[in-house]
């Protein structure tokens, strides 16, 4: 089967690979159906170390069940599902608390060497604990939209919940990719009645502010501060939506909350270290946030997206075929696109 | 009138200073019963730069109003008042939120050139938004315990709800200092199952265990988290009162904190940066805290003090009226007293 294998940074290939199989007795095998690319597939893009063996690439799906292990109970042969980026067994401590990207036996797609989404077909274990069936058939208009609940709408919403957005709250969401858009999306659904997108690229900005962003603040570092803290009466805001994960994004993002405010960070940190003291301590802001547990936000999304409340799937500008993935990277990487889905 | 001036690291002095007088409409002035010698008195006590005016030093106090300023409604003349840490003005929307340590006119005793408590008297701004009058006379019993609502018990407890303390939770609390102390109370009120006190002093520990401690981790480092794990069933704790503030002691907090659990910092940091990824990023680790507001903690703590559920005045181990202030700044940077308490 055809499967995307990341060699080195700027390098990603299409590739013939052996077909994925069932392995584990709580495997399913998923024929994709929708994948994309994802803003951190762009970290190794950036930066990975030359591989031999290479990376399977993706981790955001949405497919057909092809095939189920013996073991599995919930999900069957022609069932349309969403695969969330982290597999979860759905049954430890952690599952049930709603953390399943913490589940004793979580692992993510197309990472250290776990088959990746942007492929013809995958390997999906612990297919009760991960795996979500759609009440729709795999051709369903709102595929697209769909397709988000396997990570950038999740992960937006969390950075929402984390940031303890709720009605009448003041919000920034710090960063205008694809997540940092679903986080307005999140944040309007969570009732914040002043959204501030802090971001500069026209199409995104203009995405935002349909998505419901009140404000932008187009300025970076201190003027970006300077610029959130003017429209917030001086304060700045309650909940700040981290959605890069740069030292530099971080740092605005603890300099335009409100004492008592709190962030929710989702950008995967570039940075060893984050401020520790002014003004995150003595403003008693709140610094919480990692790998979205995306498995138990979609009961409370989908409803949203099938009623049309929602529009996620505007975040994808772009749509290629499997030959199309490398030119995809490229053109997310040099900005030219939002967010590319993929159709196998 | 004495107070207690420092004038560079290991320099305090009592001296003769002009008597504290009302100077705005919303002053008060207390004569001072008790103070108290505070853990973040020993960072300057530690690192001062030479000063030839020299800070007037204390921040906790109880007393006796001896006059108020013509605006001034709630307290009056004779009452007996805790005085907390910070002053604030009890009308702004950050008072109205119970964040009085972000009050638009907060200001902290004790630093910046304000005065201080360890002294025979004091100015206090801000007298309505500040000062809680007590129902007791001057020389109860219990004045120890009352003494720590002006600063210690309220810090701990800010510890333990940052953190998210909560029924049948898991606990360590970082540090044996009096602050930590009174986080081993506070996370045992709130109804945690489980505290591990992690620290090494047996004086300490020994109070610890006494106030609910159920553990007792008297490693460093690495140790430290790989028993603290040990103890939690390979995953860390629920909750983490970190009461010290040095870079090592959040890195610990880090580490034995569960994932999705949350981190109260109430230990002033001395340090610029703190870990931003592994593990508080991937285990979405929430970290907050900052200043206490102690003031608006009173109301809920007083009640437990009064009819003797808890006991946070056991934390004074020494008594010293003025002249012996230096030297209990001696004794507490010397880990001979857990902390001193000052009757002027």
């Amino acid at each position: 089967m055809r499967a995307t294998i990341m060699y080195r940074a700027g390098d990603v290939r299409l590739e013939d690979v052996p077909d994925a199989t069932i392995v584990e007795p709580t495997d399913a095998l998923v024929r994709v159906t929708r994948a994309c690319i994802c803003g951190s597939d762009l970290w190794p893009y950036a930066s990975m170390e030359p591989s031999e063996s290479g990376q399977s690439m993706g981790h955001e799906a949405v497919g057909v069940v092809e095939a189920v292990a013996p073991e599995v109970r919930t999900v069957k042969p022609g069932d349309v599902v969403v695969m969330p980026f982290a597999y979860s067994d759905g049954t430890c401590a952690f599952c049930h608390e709603g953390l399943h990207t913490a589940c004793v036996h979580a692992g993510f797609f197309g990472n250290n060497g776990m088959n990746g989404a942007q492929a013809e077909a995958l390997r999906v274990p612990y297919a009760d604990g991960t795996l979500f069936s759609l009440p729709v058939d795999e051709d369903h208009a709102l595929m697209p939209s769909l397709l988000t609940l396997s990570d950038v709408l999740g992960t937006g919403h969390h950075a929402a919940v984390v940031a303890k957005v709720a009605p009448g709250k003041s919000v920034a969401v710090v960063g205008d990719g694809a997540v940092g858009l679903c986080g307005v999306i999140a944040a309007k659904r969570l009732g914040a009645e002043q959204i501030i997108i802090v971001g500069r690229h026209a199409d995104r900005i203009g995405l935002a502010r349909e998505f419901g962003a009140t404000d932008v603040v187009s300025q970076r570092g201190d003027e970006a501060v300077a610029r959130v803290r003017e429209l917030t009466g001086g304060f700045g805001v309650h909940s700040v939506l981290e959605c890069v994960g740069h030292g530099a994004s971080m740092q605005t993002a603890i300099g335009i909350a409100r004492p008592g405010g709190a962030i929710g960070r989702v950008g995967v940190p570039q940075e060893e270290t984050m401020p520790a003291s002014l003004p995150a301590f003595f403003g008693n802001v709140t610094i919480g946030g990692g790998p979205a547990p995306v498995r138990a936000y979609i009961e409370e999304l989908l409803p949203d997206i099938l009623e049309g409340r929602i529009e996620p799937g505007r975040v994808f500008d772009h749509t290629v075929g499997l030959d199309g993935v490398p030119d995809g990277y490229r053109a997310m990487a040099d900005r030219e696109s939002i967010k590319v889905m993929v159709q196998p």
